[in-house]
């Protein structure tokens, strides 16, 4: 089949993209191609926020129609946490069929080489960030994040760290060269002479396995980084978040068939309630790379099960601020109020414990007793959400019962200092709003410890006094290394205590963000800069992008003969 | 403590060493600063070939007390395969003293920073290469290689592939620049700003579980690519060949020492006869990574056991050589006939199938049927051995009484077409030396084929007789899945051939050598240039040495406070 899009097109549109990617990765600096302001839509053949909207409701009612082979039948059933059923249909794939056909397009991806699949996977990021607007809808309506952080997260942020796993995968198939010469010399006879080529090759077929709160933000790199590194990549959603990958799927097959390529790189396995398909996947011999977001336990599972494949897990962490003095008491409080409510706390990188000392904290205000700083707290979390309007834009909705269930019985662990409220949604009744819920606990008491040290996925923060700076790093080490955290925050002016926390988090392998008082969040990271988990710790056995993320996604064949 | 060794120092000596070793990685041209010519020894501090043996000589009747916490006792009662007993001893560690002492320097090792670290490790090499020669009689006497291949293979070539390790290592942790200024614009508000800090941290401690057949060349990879990264290396040898890794961590210490670093960073964990000490010490909480070259069914087993570190593994495969046609018939002959001859085909990488078509061959000579082909490789390897000097020099001896036992088994799978002869050693006389056996063996026989899909570590070689090349490539697909390859050879004059052989290679993800009849053999392979193994089929599950081997034995953490 003639190829519409040409290898010479797709490198003079994408090369200098990926040029600034690669440039960026090694400076850490600033830089995304993907606007994150809703009026840099409309224009250049993207969606706006209305368009964007309609493209999403016409969807409802419709199948989706990927073109798979092996397609038995059709699922769906997502409700939105806002509330409206999204009725939209997915193939459900025969995987003996699926499998084998996902294979045949292979070789021709694998000779295509690391650059012109960097270009193919831009070209796919660049089509979904045309759809972006439509992709927030859809992450808004799976994940029940706000409109705003639906299409920050979702969108851009997501498309950046698609292209970062691009950007190191092109990196790391490029350290070894296409051919070599190699001539040793053999004193006064001949030199011994060889031709060499070398071939990234990939090693089947990766499997990402996508999570309820984050579909693209946490499936792009997986995805991304397994087939710039010319492995198919089948992409299992969760079941209560299809829509945003499966129109991702969509996105990549139509590219690849325009490229040249077999669509079938790109396949999407929907399930049928209860059918729990991803342990069966995950084992297969056919899937050598399992990409994965979601709890500990089938984290866990994975990891041990699932040897034939190369493993990524993000699973959950127990995050942890230290408060032990600041000097800008205001900017602390609203800071840590912002994120303890964005998206209500749904983020595996929110804070959950704040270890402050029992004899209070140091402030540019004066010093502040462990109950004034906690009621300070609270009053900074209920002055932001006190618009409703305001507090439905930051909170979004409750994404299952389970988390409701958590923030329920979580005012039950102690005293109460702010009590989560209901907030109500006039765009979606349905909608569970709420804001979160702060409990002391006392970190010298061995009857609280069992609550602050499992991880309460939702809008739970507990405020636990301890007895010292020593004693929050003391926790803070044990915390990590026991149970993991995907964030570190602290808030010190004592040069000491700073150093101290930064030696437990070198010790331990966590992200430190320190005395964060303005516009950046402890629970948000940015592609190309900065990097999300660390891969040491139990809440992740990767890092979010780094060279071990990609480089055994491949391998190198050598073919040598002689010169 | 004052270094006696300064930074300062150890940069202006090795970076520019470093420096080549980071362009021929990425040239794969053709380098080593490591010369493989006894005479260049006895120069510039080194010792020459008799110092190096009167060294090796003084270690008898010796302890080698390295200084370790935690020394409980002494064991030694290595005897060489040529017989004589080495008579050293080696402290036997009390794990729970030994184990905690080796973290206590690591904050020092890990705050020098990855040049650092590079540079004391290529001290470390520097010093090793200085005693090559004494090396190199440790190597023969516990590995039974011949004197010239333990001094090669154990010297130049291992300390080789130790810089290589050490070259990877300090690229993998220079990807992120050691801080970042981070400025995010926000329309007409001020851009966010923020400082980062990355820093590249140690997992814990590597342990290196050596072979008996290659200690320093398969051993030095992992110990120099752990301690590169930051991490503290515990050395556990084969009780067979324990002093060529003893020394090692002789060197290592005084290095460590004399560069102002905890000398625990570099460990040896010798075992008392039976103790089996491998399986505890993988399995021990500190042990965070584990470099392995071995037996397949202890690979699988740490692979599944050693779940709290990362592990690497060299196990067994089995090695084909698709014999279809040439043009150098005699060229292809020799080369094949030393292969199979070089240390008794002691290497993991030595041919064990031929695979030669039934009908014969094309050949520069006229046809070649089967059993021509057979009987010449048969002449050709009794030419090349049939002087006892020669076939001393390049068999070496029969490294324990397993092989000798496989290699007598041998002669009742088949029709022997090639028997084995023993050759006396004069220098030794308790050697055991012996030439190569080929068996014939037919691949479309069930009843052969037990034989030639199972590894026969020696001297033993199979001539599969196959129905055509493509039932050669066939069996060679077939045999690289299922049970692994470290090298793949191919002799054909036919295009075709020659693309179907290497796209099985390419799929198995094998290491392949097409149509070598000169100097270079198929078990060779050159650091900086070739990998060793490919890690993509289950003969091992890392090549040396590409990014993948390096990249995971540290994390990077990020610190990061508003600019």
């Amino acid at each position: 089949m003639a190829a519409e899009l040409t290898a010479h097109q797709l490198i003079a549109q994408h090369r200098p993209t990926l040029d600034l990617a690669l440039e960026t990765i090694r400076t850490r600096a600033y830089w995304s191609p993907h606007p994150e302001h809703p009026k840099a839509y409309g224009e250049n053949g993207s969606l706006d926020t209305a368009a964007g909207k309609a493209a999403f409701d016409a969807l409802s009612g419709t199948r989706l129609d990927l073109g798979q082979p092996g397609t038995d039948g059709w699922v769906g059933g997502e409700v939105s946490p806002y509330g409206i059923e999204l009725g939209v249909e997915y193939p459900h794939a025969d995987l003996d069929v699926l499998l084998p056909a996902m294979k045949a397009g292979q070789k021709a991806w694998r000779d295509a080489g690391a650059e012109l699949r960097a270009m193919v996977c831009l070209e796919i990021l660049r089509r979904i960030a045309d759809r972006t607007m439509e992709f927030a809808q859809a992450v808004m309506h799976t994940s029940g994040q706000a409109f705003m952080m639906a299409f920050q997260a979702g969108g851009p942020h997501a498309q950046d760290r698609g292209m970062e796993a691009v950007a190191y995968a092109y990196v790391e198939q490029s350290r070894t060269p296409d051919t070599a010469e190699w001539t040793k010399p053999q004193g006064k006879r001949d030199p011994l002479a060889l031709t060499k080529r070398f071939t990234p090759v990939p090693r089947g077929i990766g499997l990402v396995i996508g999570c309820n709160t984050f579909p693209t933000w946490n499936g792009y790199p997986g995805l991304f980084a397994s087939l710039a590194t010319g492995n198919a990549v089948l992409v299992k959603p969760h079941p209560g978040a299809v829509l945003p990958l499966a129109l991702t799927v969509q996105v990549a097959r139509e590219v690849l068939t325009e490229a040249g390529f077999d669509p079938n790189l790109v396949a999407l396995a929907a399930e049928r309630p209860g059918e729990g398909i991803a342990k069966t996947l995950a084992t297969r011999p056919e899937i050598r790379i399992v990409d994965y977001t979601g709890s500990t336990a089938f984290g866990d599972w994975l990891e041990a099960n699932a040897r034939q494949a190369q493993v990524y897990t993000e699973k959950a962490g127990v995050n942890t601020v230290i408060v032990e003095s600041t000097d800008d008491y205001k900017g602390m409080l609203g800071n840590l109020a912002f994120s303890l409510s964005l998206y209500s706390g749904q983020m595996c990188t929110t804070p959950q414990n704040l270890l402050i000392p029992r004899d209070g904290i140091r402030t540019d205000q004066g010093d502040k007793s462990y109950d004034e700083v906690t009621a300070d707290l609270a009053r900074a979390v209920d002055g932001l959400l006190g618009d409703d309007a305001r507090a439905n834009a930051l909170l979004g909705a409750i994404v299952n019962p389970d988390v409701k269930a958590r923030l329920e019985a979580a005012a039950g662990l102690g005293e109460v200092a702010l009590a989560s409220r209901e907030v109500a949604n006039p765009d979606f009744p349905d909608a569970v709003v709420r804001t979160p819920v702060i409990v002391k606990l006392d970190g010298a008491k061995p009857e609280d410890e069992a609550a602050y040290t499992s991880e309460c996925f939702g809008p739970v923060s507990f405020a636990v006094a301890v007895d010292s700076a020593g004693h929050a790093v003391e926790l803070l080490r044990r915390s990590v290394r026991e149970k993991g955290a995907m964030t570190v925050g602290a808030y010190t002016t004592d040069p000491e205590v700073e150093e101290a926390v930064r030696e437990a988090c070198l010790d331990e392998a966590a992200q430190l963000s320190l005395n964060l008082t303005g516009g950046v969040y402890v629970n948000q990271t940015a592609a190309f800069s900065d990097f999300h988990g660390s891969g040491g710790n139990p809440a992740a056995n990767a890092a979010l992008c780094d060279g071990a993320f990609v480089a055994n996604r491949f391998r190198v064949v050598e073919v040598r003969h002689q010169a």
